[in-house]
């Protein structure tokens, strides 16, 4: 396992859709932290191309594979399809996620109208995830809020990355590898207020075609301490 | 009625449940800034104290009276009361808001769990209040995510006001009303974007028992002109 420079280790991580947009970035980033990453893919030639890509800009070697596989092999899995596949992935990794964590990056966008919230019944995406993949997987969600091609860059981002899940210790676990990324990541709370910034995701398109942004993002205000309370 | 500096009027507003500390704090920024204010509360007595405290702080009249009869004289009306009383509010001025932008300040709070996520089947409370006044009264919502004590104080507030609205006319009404008090308002999109917001408070809420911040908020981040697109 990856150290942190504090000491702690970091689980290695299976990005399922890790040939995506968003996936790529988040395996890139994870990468060069010196996490050990694997991409997934629905099409296993598609990861091996992109792992190759990957390795060789960071120097050694990247796994790849199916996306079942690489989730089999991994401590985490970080979940990054597009919605409209969100459950039938999950079915494909149902079986070999059991007693990991799945981090899942879902928002619920419903094109065409993908600036306008249409949260699920279940009330956000991660709790519709958490349910379907029952209580021997524990769902973590983040990374709904931060634009894919400023997470691919180098360098900060100016975007809080806001973390949910039930359990603290693994939302600990998440925010240590966001923050091994460079990124801010903050605890957000229970899964259920994954909606929060799933909704946000709609309002920030929204605010792109309004405001003409190129990527809008959203930063805590406040006074924060540098650790959450005991 | 008042005038922005560019010249267009702004109109007089009644701040249903203008007693409460949000209500209270709207309508001091309000009455600071130019705009008729009137103050509404289920108890006339208070109201009118409460309007006599704030004409003595700004130097002239502030109306004052019960929840119906201030809403039924002025041209827009600010609902800021608990969550817990947010129908039985809007039934006692539904009658007189015909014609009128109803501001919903309101968020689905529900005690003692108010750090988790629990939007109404409605989707968002600014839509349930929509489909409760029907079609002759327009619903727009903001001002979720800014702490009343922060607001009360005078000069900046360090987070950003998202409108939603189904009408963008109407939103720019509320839009440049924030605007004269000093925030930074954004158009966030169609009434149902409220729940983004609604949700918020709640993680919101969740990060100042956490990090011990003395009221979070939001800012959004990338580059914003001045004005939205025509």
């Amino acid at each position: 396992m990856a150290q942190e420079p504090g000491g702690l280790p970091l689980p290695s991580v299976a990005v399922v859709g890790g040939t995506g947009k968003l996936g790529a970035a988040l395996a890139r980033r994870l990468a060069r932290a010196g996490i050990a990453v694997a991409i997934g893919s629905r099409d296993a030639d598609r990861a091996r191309n992109a792992a190759a890509h990957l390795a060789a800009d960071i120097g050694r070697a990247v796994d790849s594979g199916s996306n079942a596989a690489v989730a089999a092999r991994a401590d985490m899995v970080i979940l990054a399809v597009p919605y409209d596949c969100h459950l039938q992935i999950l079915g494909e990794i149902r079986a070999v996620v059991a007693g990991k964590i799945v981090l899942d990056t879902s928002v619920p966008l419903v094109p065409p109208r993908v600036a306008r919230v249409q949260l699920p019944p279940e009330g956000c995406a991660a709790v519709a995830a958490q349910l379907f993949l029952g209580p021997t997987t524990t769902v973590v969600s983040a990374f709904h809020n931060v634009a894919a091609h400023k997470l691919a860059a180098d360098g900060p981002v100016d975007c809080d990355v806001l973390v949910f899940g039930d359990h603290k210790q693994d939302r600990e676990t998440v925010v240590r590898l966001a923050t091994a990324c460079g990124l801010c990541a903050l605890h957000g709370g229970g899964l259920a207020n994954s909606a929060a910034a799933e909704a946000l995701t709609s309002v920030l398109i929204f605010l792109n075609q309004t405001y003409s942004i190129d990527g809008a993002g959203i930063r805590i205000t406040g006074r924060l301490d540098a650790e959450p309370r005991a």
